[in-house]
């Protein structure tokens, strides 16, 4: 009798819902970032995401048909706002090293505030498979952008940068990524160190507070 | 009789020798190394790494107790020559500057070398249980001794680096593992790209061109 109560279309969660998330489909993603980062993604099955969540895993499967569709989901959520905004910043009138140092800023900002630190799944060997290829397109994307940005900074200083340096702010953003798997978090200041050591290895001169302040009203804009 | 033949103690291997190494040991390492970078570390059982080598998975065992000793050996590889090359430049007169770009120089040129690139697997999540424990001191041993350069080299310049800095030659240089990862291979000037720009976020700012030679003469005796 109680367990008939529990059956059909309308049948309650298995628990009360435990995750963070307004809606299943975030509750799912939650418990999935939570699980590949803290046990690896593939020693997590689909059935483990379920139980954490509180629901069948039949409802999962309503979400995501497959273990490896919440994965892209989370790859996707990590590079969707910087993208967005190398975007936009492509189509403002600021100096090159302030839409450098925004994007910089921003995209350090969102990868630490992250409640899991998804960028260590970007090592992970599955995403070199096809089924990542649209994945491994967009953060291609998202690099060329700052490569862009960074080559047009080192031409404005002529010679001054590190030869070669124009990958290394893409390269420097993600080392928060290794910050917080091996120290749990990524130094409090990182939003400021990063985007002046990305400016600083290409020889960028100038002043780093006036660019900060520059590159904050640059964010409130673009 | 055919099968009775490979019985007994000095029974020869399942197929011919096919991995690198001179040793059954640096076989197994060197196919464990392909596997868990290419297949995943929880993807890839001792069987599987014991067909790879051509041997019987008891002979593995006789090398390794379980898998884990195996990653355990293979991280440790990746940091056991820059840790003693610091220590002995800790005992060098050499410029703190100097000390830091040869320290840098060698750990790019290793970690870009190494057959398999074994660095992915420091971001497994496998790395935080108990079982790890010492390899994650001895990896925080090499980042201090790179700490301890950096801050030599902020003190010397005065406040001419970035605040805070004191932490990314040590993530600079483990940049490559991340070119590595996506690209297949780091920029064949990154030997020379990361320190370089180890030493410009610092605000170091002399000639990187002689910087250079006298790190490689210290390469040399050190």
């Amino acid at each position: 009798m109680g367990r008939v109560a529990n059956l059909g279309p309308g049948r309650p969660r298995v628990e009360q819902r435990r995750r963070r998330g307004q809606t299943p489909r975030a509750e799912i993603l939650d418990a999935a970032g939570e699980l590949f980062t803290t046990n690896g993604y593939a020693n997590t099955s689909t059935r483990v995401v379920a139980d954490a969540v509180g629901i069948r895993q039949a409802s999962l499967y309503h979400h995501f048909a497959a273990k490896d569709d919440i994965l892209d989901a989370l790859l996707a959520e990590t590079i969707a706002a910087p993208l967005e905004l190398a975007e936009r910043l492509g189509k403002v009138s600021a100096p090159v090293p302030t839409r450098l140092y925004a994007l910089a800023r921003f995209d350090v900002r969102q990868l630490c505030a992250a409640r899991w630190n998804l960028g260590a799944l970007y090592l992970l060997p599955e995403l070199r498979t096809e089924r990542f290829a649209m994945f491994r397109r967009r953060r291609d994307e998202l690099r060329e952008h700052y490569e862009r940005l960074a080559a047009g900074v080192l031409a404005e200083v002529g010679g001054a940068g590190v030869a070669g340096a124009e990958a290394l702010p893409f390269r420097l953003v993600e080392t928060v990524i290794n910050m917080r798997s091996d120290q749990g978090e990524a130094p409090a200041d990182s939003e400021r160190t990063i985007p002046e050591a990305a400016l600083r290895v290409l020889g960028w001169p100038g002043d780093l507070h006036a660019l900060h302040d520059e590159a904050s009203r640059l964010l409130e804009i673009a």
